[in-house]
């Protein structure tokens, strides 16, 4: 699909809901100067839009408020819509957008069910429209070196992921507190490690056994304080990711973000920002030079005219969502869950 | 049980096996002068006993070597014997030696099958001899220091556990390549990690999933080279193993040995050695002091003689073992397997 010369050269985006990661799609406009936010909207009655007119003022933009999202893109008609609403409306927003034939980059997971996730497939599928998730970690400067170096053969073929993502619990809003608006710690906090894994490997999903639980959760509700998966993959690829609130409040960072990739040649790890690699041309551990150069919100667009191959394609985007809520199913049930059954 | 002073004051000790830590025993003789190594034995003819002889001399104790253990045994009747023979004489060896009335100091795991298992602890159940099993990183600096940190308070209520151990692959005794006299990579290579589990939580284990496969062996026959085993224990505590022999061949040290203990109040982790703490007392992370002054064979002969309370009783090397059983046949059968069916 190619980018519609006819709006004078600029491409123009709508964003709904403040509830996501704006942050990518803000430093986009700074990368992307010819991107024209035209509309926002909170998506939601509940939430307030005129903090996104008032954030996207700091970007030189003057976008149109809107109550009523589905009025917005009716009438702008976007090239784009970054979703970032409610996570339960993530799925419907952006379907209502892709049969409007706009471009959608969505805060994940993308769906926080799986009947959802099935109909926003089959909806794309059908659509000619682009679509991405803010799996924006691809682009942090450690995760896309080490991803970089294994896809470059440092390791040799990948056999033992483990990942890990600690946050602060901090005060969360009411919509943290139940499953129907949340949808739970594995796919809310879990979405990058889990996202990870199929990336760093290159195979795919079989099977999943996780657990959670809201013990210690500080009385929030529903929120699941701590979270374990275990997935394995083709070619007897195995996988965990920990997943929790744990992190302490004097921690220097928000989230604690590891991986430690095991290949036949070698071991890469992802921790404090920094990536370790040990193989047989190594001195020991050897501390890599960190870089991504790339933007999650950039490429979108720049796939979207045709050009940069993405690093996370949509069904990327759907294979991340639909493994994170197998994974929640998984341990709300307490058993073994499949991929592939729900096709 | 007291020691039996009526052999000089000195304590006896008879070894058995070559295949196992004999390490932590002559580590003991250097503590504790007063213990004599009487005899020793391979355990079987395939070994060869002579070496144990030699090492024995480099600490000033002059065995005599027998060839069959149980003629040892018969004839020397020692107060204490190491065992580290083949790995599925462990549990026989131990029970010869424990219907003898002679307290038992025994590589881990200390069965490789849980009907072996069994008949030991009803075994060491009606004896009046104490047992332990070689589990000797819980005498580790790092290991030892983190887990009192855990014991008086530093993170709080421990929620979620990760470990790791990785080996260096190498080259191996024909022994490694079959299940029957190895065991599997879970038993052998996780021993330590999986009894850390308990050990740091305090919890019970409830139940195991776990993966493991021989693929990129080396043709090493059925030894496995990566494992990843997820455990649920009681109070929602939920921990993860991953243990794999894909550690470069140039890396410093043999094993890498990790754990990563996440509590209400705190994280505190033990990589390379080192012991690093976070919670609201901490600026950051800080690296803690480590240090150990305990030896694991000093403890064992010490419990015999009535003084230390052990790191590691008789019922921890059993859970240990079981452990680690009830893992390897979550992983051969591909399911959940719960604990608490087999006594």
């Amino acid at each position: 699909m190619v980018f519609r010369l006819d709006k004078g050269g600029s491409m123009e985006l709508c964003m709904i809901g403040v509830r996501g990661h704006n942050g990518y799609v803000f430093e986009g406009l700074k990368r992307r100067q010819d991107i024209r936010v035209v509309g926002v909207s909170a998506g939601t009655e509940e939430d307030d839009g005129t903090k996104l007119v008032t954030s996207c003022s700091q970007f030189g933009q003057s976008p149109r408020l809107y109550g009523d999202y589905l009025k917005m893109l009716d009438e702008l008609k976007p090239d784009i819509v970054s979703v970032a609403g409610p996570f339960e409306m993530h799925a419907e927003i952006s379907i209502q957008a892709m049969q409007r034939g706009i471009h959608v980059f969505c805060e994940k997971p993308v769906a926080i069910s799986l009947e959802e996730l099935a109909r926003m497939r089959k909806v794309h599928a059908e659509s000619r429209v682009h679509l991405t998730a803010m799996l924006g970690m691809r682009y942090d400067p450690a995760f896309y070196t080490a991803r970089e170096k294994v896809r470059n053969g440092a390791i040799g073929t990948v056999r033992l992921i483990s990942t890990r993502k600690s946050y602060k619990l901090g005060t969360r809003p009411a919509y943290y507190t139940q499953r129907s608006s949340y949808g739970g710690t594995i796919p809310w906090v879990g979405s990058h490690s889990i996202d990870w894994i199929p990336w760093f490997s290159g195979e795919k999903f079989r099977s999943v056994y996780a657990a959670h639980t809201t013990l210690y959760n500080n009385g929030l509700g529903e929120l699941e304080v701590s979270a374990m998966c275990h997935f394995t993959l083709t070619d007897d690829v195995f996988a965990s990711a920990s997943i929790d609130y744990l992190r302490p409040g004097n921690a220097p960072t928000h989230g604690d973000n590891r991986i430690r990739v095991a290949g036949i040649d070698g071991v890469i790890e992802v921790r404090e920002g920094n990536v370790y690699l040990i193989n047989n041309d190594t001195e020991g551990e050897e501390c890599v030079p960190a870089s991504c150069s790339r933007q999650i919100l950039e490429d979108f667009v720049d796939q979207i005219e045709g050009g940069t191959e993405p690093l996370l394609t949509a069904e990327d985007a759907f294979i991340g969502a639909e493994a994170c809520l197998l994974a929640r199913q998984s341990a709300d049930e307490c058993r073994i869950v499949e991929f592939g059954q729900t096709d």
